[in-house]
């Protein structure tokens, strides 16, 4: 695997790394690694300080005395072909330029800047990531360029061209119980690209669901052919952007790709079996739905939860997100009723009940609806919004009930999912938090909105049909 | 006016208050007027006990020895009848039921039973309001059912079938810098209903903007003729829910309404000139936009801020909600690189430089885009999500830096807007909590996406240019 060394690199020179009160550059790419306990050997280079966070810096590269593996720039892109040359001459394995203002500028001069950087890299054997770029998260070698990212691997791998949305992505995604096996975000991709880094997590065994956010590419016939076989092996799940005009013109200024027809790639995506998604809130429900919620069989849902108003736009939600939410048969209803209280409730679906103050009902009402023949998933929702009262004795009661409603709920033979829905207000925050993190132990699929987890089970049903009718074509 | 004193009660009965150690109901509608101060007279009704929340309780209504305007019945359905009987004898003008279980059950009884309580009612010449609802909250008499609702009134008036959509929009709202002048959750509407609500709050002089989240009408043709007059005098925003077959089925269980063809209601909304919106999240947008922003001239925005990627999917988002953004001409872009830094930065529109590290470009550049002939509207977007640290010293560094920026946009001559982009991990509220506070210092409208901005602002246009066709109609 041609690149695989850029994820165990035993030695890494921080270039540009000024150990100033406030440097922010530092702090991201040689104090994180310090924190996170990166395990090889760092070496900060400055040419006018001694020690740079705590670590013992030197004037250039040539002037350390061990090997390095891999070197991050933080120089300004006028002095990093120089650099470049150090590496080749060091030895150095693979360049990562944070360094901005090459082809994406959009100037003659930064394309050529980029063009002399790939010539001299590639001549002296050294792998360029970038430049305009973050680099590489991999928490199981201890790499990253945020302290906040997990440090605990997991399965997903992310390519990015926008540095942006490896922050959004991993961050989002970590609060839903998504753990990362390699994220690259790789700019301009003036060497290291989209394609290579494909086929790379492709056939990755530490990553089992890919993901990309792109603006364009190169090459788009390779691009199908690679796409294709990563969603031969595993889910693959893509942000195409760049595709209304003023989202071209930003495109092609942001890593100086080129967008090219929105059809097109559409149709590459959807020939490839892979899911082409809007935007990073779509690909994290998206991740979480391949994660942690069993196949249904179909698309028919039973919902069940507190609302009243909300439960009405539970309907709306569902069936827009292409669920289908069959009517509780009346047998049903007048067994319910043997049990549930009248008032407050609707029996029909979504079912609503008051059994945060019921609590002994929710058993056998979950009960009623898994042993229910019609619907092929559970999903019960919670509004921490609708909560009438948010006094400290009031949320820890709540808690409690709805842990312990957790608990019977996960039991369900039916696959489940657990809507919370998005707060926007402040004061809603702790009771949201402490639902995710209750639906991340119990490792069940939970969405911040119906519509989003109606749309992307539906999406999940979708692909699977399309991966069916792949590997068993009708004749 | 009919309606008015329903909104100021000298005193008030709450019968079905207990006073034990956890009685959320009794929290909701007694303790919460304790404790936001209402200045009337307050009297718990519980035929077992002394006092409940420190005040002295009473038996029955009959024991109070004051004169009792209005009552919030906490007790069983089979036991209102008694008590709306009660309330004839005592004089009471108003009666608001909490209690559910009438003709939202879908069962005869409870349809029989709503019928004999209003016709009680109505022959004693009490109002009632509900049942099967929250009730009134109205800042300005300290009357409320949520105490952490805002305390300070301000003018925006919402009627609600629903009790929960009452708790989504102002505590949504009251996060975006909204205050409500009054809020009725009315509930199955048995007597007091939407279009005597609609009419009230259409003449109150407290407010400014009338919002309506509905289910259903019964008199759709008296509907058209209140809207359209409320329409005529201020913004109207309305939910209409229960459309899909599956929301229909909801919303016929949740308050007994009959929720009507979906394409009619669309007609009548617009006939109106009201802003038919889709779900709370898109109300309170509408609401921060006709509070704060000052109407553009257009729809041709510029749009500012830091990104990468996140700038690319800002094109996206701004054209799919309906604005135009213009390219910034050659000469500007000559004109821009003059101060602002290259690398990192793009030219385009979105405008997107980094400035949080080169604060002093910001001033120059807020002016270039203000006196650029082309836009109607500045809309500067940040990110909390993207931040690359979150260290406290960082934390504190970019809030002051911020606000600095905010104080330079802030006297911007265009109509300008904030997206404050919506974050779902726990780390990135409290930059999200901190920025809008600071919009809401400023009186900016802002937006947690750039598509909701963009969709609210179109709205806003289009509402605009309905109501001047109206006024000024061609011949």
């Amino acid at each position: 695997m041609g690149l695989d060394h850029i994820f165990h690199p035993r030695s890494i020179a921080v270039v540009g790394a000024t150990g100033g009160p406030f440097s922010v550059h530092t702090m991201m790419f040689l104090d994180t690694l310090i924190k996170i306990g990166y395990k090889g050997e760092l070496y900060p280079v400055s040419p006018s300080q001694e020690t740079v966070s705590g670590l013992k810096a030197y004037r250039n590269l040539k002037e350390i005395p061990g090997a390095v593996d891999h070197v991050t720039s933080l120089i300004p892109a006028a002095a990093t072909l120089d650099l470049a040359r150090d590496c080749v001459i060091k030895g150095v394995r693979s360049m990562q330029l944070f360094t901005a203002g090459f082809a994406e500028t959009g100037e003659a001069a930064g394309a050529e800047l980029q063009r002399d950087l790939v010539n001299i890299a590639r001549t002296g054997g050294v792998r360029i990531i970038g430049p305009n770029c973050m680099g590489i998260y991999c928490p199981a070698s201890a790499l990253s360029y945020c302290p906040d990212f997990p440090q605990e691997a997991g399965s997903v791998g992310f390519i990015s061209q926008s540095g942006s949305y490896t922050y959004l992505l991993v961050r989002m995604a970590a609060a839903r119980g998504i753990r990362f096996s390699k994220v690259i975000s790789y700019g301009n991709g003036a060497d290291v690209n989209e394609i290579e880094l494909l086929d790379y997590l492709s056939h990755d065994p530490d990553t089992e669901i890919v993901c990309a956010y792109v603006e364009g590419t190169r090459d788009g016939r390779r691009l199908l052919q690679v796409l294709s076989e990563a969603a031969g092996r595993k889910p693959v799940v893509i942000i195409k952007k760049g595709h209304t005009q003023a989202g071209s013109r930003g495109a092609n200024s942001h890593t100086g790709a080129l967008a090219g027809n929105d059809s097109v790639w559409e149709g590459v995506i959807k020939q490839a079996g892979a899911v082409r998604v809007d935007d990073v809130e779509e690909m994290v429900d998206m991740l979480v739905t391949f994660r942690f919620l069993p196949l249904p069989t179909g698309r028919r849902a039973a919902v069940l939860g507190v609302g009243g108003g909300v439960t009405v736009r539970a309907s709306d939600q569902c069936e827009s997100g292409g669920l289908v939410l069959p009517p509780v048969p009346d047998e049903m209803r007048t067994e319910l009723k043997r049990f549930v209280p009248l008032a407050g409730s609707m029996f029909r679906n979504p079912v609503d009940v008051l059994a945060e103050r019921y609590v002994d009902v929710w058993a056998p009402l979950v009960n009623a609806l898994d042993t229910w023949d019609d619907p092929d998933i559970l999903i019960w929702q919670i509004s921490p919004e609708i909560e009438p009262l948010r006094e400290e004795i009031v949320h820890q009661y709540m808690m409690e009930t709805r842990s312990r409603m957790m608990r019977v709920f996960s039991i369900a033979r039916k696959p489940k999912a657990i809507v919370v829905h998005a707060v926007e207000s402040g004061p809603g925050l702790r009771s949201l938090d402490a639902l995710r993190t209750m639906c991340q132990e119990h490792e069940i699929a939970f969405y911040p909105s119906l519509y989003r987890a109606a749309r992307a089970i539906t999406r999940y049903l979708d692909w699977n049909q399309q991966r069916n009718v792949r590997q068993y074509p009708r004749r």
